[in-house]
């Protein structure tokens, strides 16, 4: 590919995430009819986070092909200090719902003036759309891994890589630190405080990929050599 | 493409990394030969960290398409808090390599029996292919940022983008946090407090791609539903 052509590859592929260029890609596909070949370049545009799942279950193989890939990423040292707690069961999804719930009543300080099933009830209503994935994975550290110091970076790493090969075999994902958070889910399966949780991810089929969200202009988040003055 | 066809494309992919692989892939060569339609799989499967580099410059169009990618990795909020620190001046990366000499000759504790001539000798030779590289990108997050506790995540995230995207269009990358400390980073550039080090990377055409380093079984990464006992 000549330099021109491959401008040309470039600018289109930055063009998409609008929801032509996303249909195109066959967004809303299970993975059944996914194209595993895709274009490294669209994977990376058309990635989302998805907050709403169809009931569609994702095989075994498939969640393993993600994190096959996925620990492919880089590792202070090629440590890889992981462990990915994959959660399917309905049962255990339900106690990661309640105990977030639980979690955040208790981080909410409107419950003296509300009535505290009515927050309960908000807070279960907010979080609806992420429990419709058929999947979480805890991303963990091991904190006696060498050099624990480097796991702050290897979690959100392998994290983030786990998000993006879900995409290329037509899945979506949503990074979670908040919505559900890891005190939530040490709790609901009995994580032993050894570990560290890096996220939260939520695993599935998408309702709809949402449009590509606004993004800061390349020229604000360049600095040239040096900070001047 | 239907599950068994899947299966061995998937297979395929993962055996990549053997020398005979990246020979297909086209991996020595420079960026200008290179096929930016690349699979997403390959990509990630003949990703390398890479300590040693050719001569060749990288175009800024190069780096800013790049960067143009990266930035589109998840980011908590949408909050994008970076800077990127693109340091390509050949007396600037000098003044990098004295600072990360002059800081790590500061952390040995045997220069009281070395000559420390000798050792700013060794520590140099250490750092010779590092330095062979034509680009450095300092991966910053901004303190100041809306929920500044998010940027461990944000910062690390993007720079492993930034490594991946290179390697979609032939670039070679090493992601550093201590061979070139931000500590060093910040003195050669002038870093504002305000900007927080994620690590700094070095960015070039490869002198070679080095073998895939050994991974660890998926089957010692993964727990299944919780932890037992």
């Amino acid at each position: 590919m000549n330099r021109k052509s491959r401008r040309e590859f470039l600018k289109a592929s930055i063009g998409i995430g609008t929801g032509v260029a996303a249909a195109a890609l066959g967004c809303a596909q299970s993975s059944d009819s996914g194209n595993n070949e895709q274009s490294f370049f669209k994977v990376v545009h058309s990635r989302r986070s998805i907050r709403e799942y169809k009931p569609d279950p994702v095989p075994t193989q498939d969640i393993e092909r993600i994190l096959e890939s996925a620990k492919l990423c880089p590792t202070a040292g090629n440590r890889q200090p992981w462990k990915f707690l994959i959660i399917r069961d309905k049962d255990k999804i339900e106690s990661l719902k309640k105990a977030t719930i639980e979690y955040r009543l208790s981080s909410r300080d409107d419950t003296a003036e509300k009535d505290e099933e009515l927050v309960r009830e908000e807070i279960a209503k907010g979080l609806s759309g992420y429990f419709s994935a058929p999947v979480f994975i805890g991303v963990l550290t091991d904190s006696e891994a060498s050099y624990p110091g480097m796991n702050s970076h290897d979690g959100p790493i392998v994290a983030s890589y786990i998000c993006l090969v879900a995409r290329a075999m037509n899945y979506g994902t949503v990074y979670m630190t908040g919505s559900v958070p890891g005190i939530a889910l040490r709790k609901a399966a009995n994580i032993p405080d050894r570990y560290d949780i890096t996220c939260v991810i939520a695993l599935g089929v998408p309702k709809s990929w949402p449009e590509k969200p606004s993004k800061k202009p390349l020229k604000e988040l360049i600095v040239r050599e040096e900070f001047v003055g």
